[in-house]
């Protein structure tokens, strides 16, 4: 990385080292990075979505990004697998909390979307972190205006694409992938999830995601194809299109994740996560995500550094596809 | 109360004593009463309000029922001080829950306040367990049908009489009374609030309430005068009319309640509180609520046990008022 | 399912959905089905026995039912891997706790086996709620009355073969499978225990269950051969003849399950336990628990999840067996 | 205390200093005091009795003893109001726990009785860390042999003097002392209870202790006359002969004392306790314990550390009171 | 204060309001506050000192400076009784924490003195979080500098004037005081210690501190005095020289402040405590700091949020003497 | 082990049973076994090192010897796999705390190497319980005294071969092994780690330790290897010199060590870390740790209890190697 070839690369900013500053100490932000308030500061913007408003049963999930910034002091430069240097390859930073409105469903996702729309237009690319999993759907509105439908590369427990809840209404973290299929933000085609598992309502309550294409990995399926596999047939399906990642951690078993708000038991592990995220490796990812992250539930603070390490870990996935995109946009 | 004039007593249901069944055991209802659905078959009915859409800090009080139902089964029959025996004095029962949609704050509104409609008009008077403060608005809407503007003792930290919140959104649980008294459910001339405090966001804050004339009770001027001048003037200033009680666990002293949304420090006490509702005695009570018990913020469950008892000691206060009318009835 | 041989299935009562009333409405019942006071209104009863008399350590699981009927409600219909619709194949119901004596162990024993034997007598079959496991032996003293010894599939890390404790005392939770085998209320020869761990008293201390003939994988030899081959050999082992299913939390790794009175570590793993229990598929299932969840030793509530979760998976496997028998009977 | 006339002082054990060793420091025992294994090595015996089966709601009592050692350690030598300095007056130390029975709540029963029956034979002075309130029954059976019925001062939130629960049992932590003034170890005439508040099951439930003579002075009436009027009372009541002190950790509001078994809101403060310990002073203690300590409940601790520093204001009351009766049998 | 004589306002940043960003939402700062680098930015600095390196019991107040920001969300702009607004008197900000070093108690107090000795010499006055009670030696240290020796208003369990620990070891949490003594950094005369309580290691362990003129309000006196009339006594013993308050949370009962590493039964309630530190209007307030807040012992957090009220509480008197000392410097 | 030749064997002290007395009786040594203040007395020493003054993070450990001699209270005597009876192979006892000063890092380290001085001088060995990792550097300048340089097998998230922190400081929980190569405690050669993982300062943190011999077993290696071929080289890098183990519980996954300082997630199991410490099995084995058990991030236990298991484990294979010694020697 110290090559001639990227010569801007001092002026990017570093985390503080813990053996400078200690973990714990001065103000949390994501990954101990620089908060800036304006997107054009950055080219990788982490964003915290404290809202819950979408969730059907245990809230908390509004409180997640403060503790994963809290949390997120423990990560450190360098990946130790990859060897991926996120914060050389692109210029990264906090950009604080999109705005949200705790008394109005509707109101929030309008006002997050503008908060992304803004980071999209600037050029950044957001690393968000929830907030319950409806926040994917305002995320997705914004970032991909410009752009193809996106593929998807989903962990989580759920499918997410009910139609309704309550009689009729569209808008609950059950719902938000029905929703950007029927709204062409995401490609059925590139989608696939993986950790699907739990009683369900009805039989053929699977019917609609798989009939429109999505491919769902249950959960006996991973344990028995093992995450290579599963990852090698996930990049297939994305392609070589825009991908977004949204890791939902309901989708690890909840001993690893207990601090959310419909946990499911029998998921797979942090280290099959891991092992997974860094899969993602040279496809061309637009942005991500990790949700439902629900502090209240978790006394113990695990489920916030289980968040925080996805984040790093979806971070030196994207950052090198940034930087491809920079230097083929150089290159032009 | 084993006299003649009081014939339909034994048909009354009573609570399951902890000397039979130990205080663990079978299904949890209010007070261990039984379960009825249909609120002709009882005289007070005791409800569930899981819903916290109204919070705009830590939400959690969707599961306040559930526990304090839970906790409840520590309640035994009699009053210790008082001697009221309060099923024998009124039909009681549990109602369940109202409906609720987490997906919508208005839907949620027009539910609970129908709930409680059918509940009034059955010729039932609820005694409820919340949920956010935002549920005593549509219960309000419900039970005063046919009333004159309700007085109201009101227990909190908080006067909750903001005007909008988040730009202009008017129904939060900082709302409910502005909205009350501005749609004519309570009269502010017979309001009182008890144990307001905590920081303000202006000087003038408290400036709307005062000037319509609700009495607010700050808490040093209710440490200085102590529970029984209080409630004195509280008694003169509801007077002789239908009041409603409302106690928001958030008014007690946080370490009685740390499982609460909005936590200020420097609160009265339980044995203050106990007093308090002790001297509601004689009122015309139309029913009452116990608001803002939020599990998730309790590991001990204490906060629980404190909304229940609190919801046994308005029972006292309620059940004679319902029998006094009763016997207002049958005279005539 | 849907098929006219099944004539009375729309009188089953069902399961309140998630999507009608939300997971944390409601008084909590099993599996949110229907509370019935008389065992001759269901085919498959589900019973707590709070009670923890027996317990040697840490005491609790007297707490056990009631928090596993709070989280059952996170269960659904129909099994996602197997399809099984239980409350389509069988009448299913909340039957209330045992009734029990936390001052007398003999009196409790008693009481437990009445309870059970008039379910039993009504024709019902048991799915049990501990509790600590030396419920086991009187659920079993009555509902094997009119049948041969029983089979059992039975999940621990201890054997429970245990003679006697603290000089001669022979009713804890570490013997009921020992009096069960001297009773004659289980055959020994068609037992097995799998997840047996942890140190030892004395080096001669497997040797009675493996004298009479129990089967008991190791958690090493689990391990070795994994489940699916465990459990091919337990299917063997029990035989056509009816069966009893016992499902001691503290057989998984207690990160799975910390809410117990004896963990153990190193144990197996929900979705093991879950691959397990699902290859009960087609045995003669007679009853099932799952017992020693102790939520004051889980702060989380995770343990009772796993509880109602394993509780759904053997309903899964119960209800097909009732349904045939059924079907046995109406052929004859 | 440095007299010629105290020349067996230097020989007496002292507890280890937290200025030399750190008071999480070391193995735990009571007050940091050497473990003594028999009785007549003491003259003040700590011991503890981890047994909870007399416990009707929720257990724990039986983890009691090992973590109020564990928080004992941050007690230090002398009385800061006082001056009283107890391990200076009398030869203290740990005794370990008597020998109990989860398996039978008749044999430990006796098993604690000949414990203390030998500690009394010995010539020691118990003060005891339960365990349920149950334990306080063989404690005075074994220790006022050879004394006329004890006078008692008993904090606690219930007068636990129930005849039976569950149809007849007689032995259960809301029974001892009925069955201590059946048996004549206590005088009723010269028993206290301070503290007793709750819900009744029936108007006429405070009936037999006062109709027997026991003074009992509920939460209200304390409140109205304070510490000082009613602790000038009580010793009226107990007067010159010999008294026990026992200490319900439920008489406190439950702020300070959780993790206990029966928790009832409205108690008295720690502050107001320790004042009325302090004014035992001069009484003629024979024993004394802290009881209803149940860990599991108290995340924080707390419980236990106030029931450490409720022993060491105990101890500080019974020191000087074991110094007397030394002197006086020394001046015979 | 909308006068004309205090035209700067405006420019005085001001915190975020909960109706617009709700309190959960963004990075955590003291009071909601802007972060600055440099002191010359600010009148009055709010400063994190994380770190618990004098601890001799349990740890954990390093943690306290970032919890303390999370819960400081929870502050508004106006003080509700006084009526203080201290933003628009002193331009606050957060200046982030002080270094500390884990790893060396002495290259821990230098850090922190020199970090404090900036701050002094830009003009700005401190008001900190610590951090264990050794933080307020290097803190006085820095600010005493071109001051006489300091007066101090402290709340404590304990004097904190112990000489050595640990055979000779000057630097504890428990030595501070008598370090600043022996330093002239405090003068004794004019230092009133409020709340100090607990057995003690020998009964000449007070003579130090009152031997050099330190008054010791002992919680027993206090609770016999009553808040006003220490108060009043206070602020004569400080008198009109510059004055430091120093607020150790374990002043306060433990029920108010589990979280902290000696806590001491039978303290001050909070509201009393807020009624002591509104009674330091008026007085030369050079800094103050609020010590002792260790996370880790509260999974609550209420501990910090009473930490972070009563830093709040401190600036409500703080601001206005710094705003009386900048209009005698205008007036020169 | 009935033989002959082994006729001290009776003299060895063993257990107190759960069936005699149960687990949560009685003042907690490590293993229930005796206490002995003269490490003459013994040929296995267990000892707490309640120390953390080394830590960069979360502190803690010095409250993990008191938990994990709680916890210890649920091993038996003989392991269940192996057969080994370690009680009976060597005589084993509890020798306290070894001292330390939280005041002074300096201090403490020799304070510890002369207490482990004292009981390598005493022909005894050491399995401790930590404490932070940093203990390790002491207990190995003491127990290699007149032997070769020790070869290490070291379960760990992180390599602890830094060189320094916070601008030179030589000693933490980072550093120690860099340090015992340093000074020639260990061979780098023999010297393996297991488990390293997380996120690096930069990409050449590996190379010192590589550098110097060290072989590291990443996690992604142990994963693709397992437990088995990963001991098997460690066997053979090792030989048959002195080895000493340490086992630093945050090698394991945080799931079953939450309570540690330095969390990471992605670890191994319990079930694989027992697999681990059994196949030392016949290394010449000169002492043992288990570190970083922080109770206070662990509200449940489970860490202590994984930790005090660990510790059995290790006996488990210490003792063999001790007896093996003895025979050598009676030999001669």
């Amino acid at each position: 990385m110290n090559d001639a070839s990227h010569p801007s690369k001092p002026a990017f900013p570093q985390p503080v080292s813990g053996t400078v500053v200690p973990r714990f100490g001065d103000v949390a932000t994501f990954m101990r990075m620089p908060l800036f308030r304006d997107p054009a500061d950055v080219e990788i913007g982490m964003v915290g979505v404290p809202w819950d408003g979408g969730t059907t049963n245990r809230p908390g999930a509004r409180h997640g990004p403060r503790q994963m910034r809290d949390l997120s002091t423990m990560m450190r430069r360098v990946h130790h697998v990859t060897g991926v240097a996120p914060y050389e390859l692109a210029k990264c930073g906090d950009l604080g909390d999109a705005p949200v409105n705790p008394a109005s469903l509707d109101d929030s996702l309008e006002r997050i979307e503008t908060f992304f729309t803004k980071i999209h237009e600037a050029g950044a690319v957001p690393l968000s972190a929830g907030g319950d999993h409806l926040i994917t759907l305002p995320i997705m509105r914004a970032i991909r205006k410009g752009l193809p439908p996106l593929g998807m590369v989903h962990f989580d427990a759920h499918s997410d694409t009910w139609d309704t809840y309550f009689g009729g209404y569209k808008y609950t973290h059950g719902t938000p992938f029905r929703r950007a299929v029927e709204e062409g933000l995401a490609d059925p085609k590139r989608m696939v999830q993986i950790g699907v598992r739990g009683s369900m309502y009805s039989a053929d309550e699977k019917d609609w995601a798989e009939s429109v294409g999505i491919r769902i990995v249950h959960i006996e399926e991973f344990f028995r194809l093992g995450p290579d596999a599963v990852m090698a047939e996930a990049r297939q399906i994305v392609g070589d299109g825009p991908v977004y990642v949204s890791f939902d951690v309901d989708g690890l078993d909840p001993v690893y994740a207990p601090g959310t708000g419909t946990p499911e038991i029998g998921g797979f592990s942090t280290a099959e996560a891991q092992r997974m995220i860094r899969a993602l490796d040279g496809l061309d990812l637009v942005g991500g995500d990790v949700v439902e992250v629900a502090p209240p539930f978790d006394p113990s603070g695990n489920t916030a550094l289980v968040g925080a390490t996805m984040m790093f870990e979806i971070l030196c996935a994207l950052a090198p596809a940034v930087h491809r995109r920079k230097n083929r946009m150089r290159r032009l």
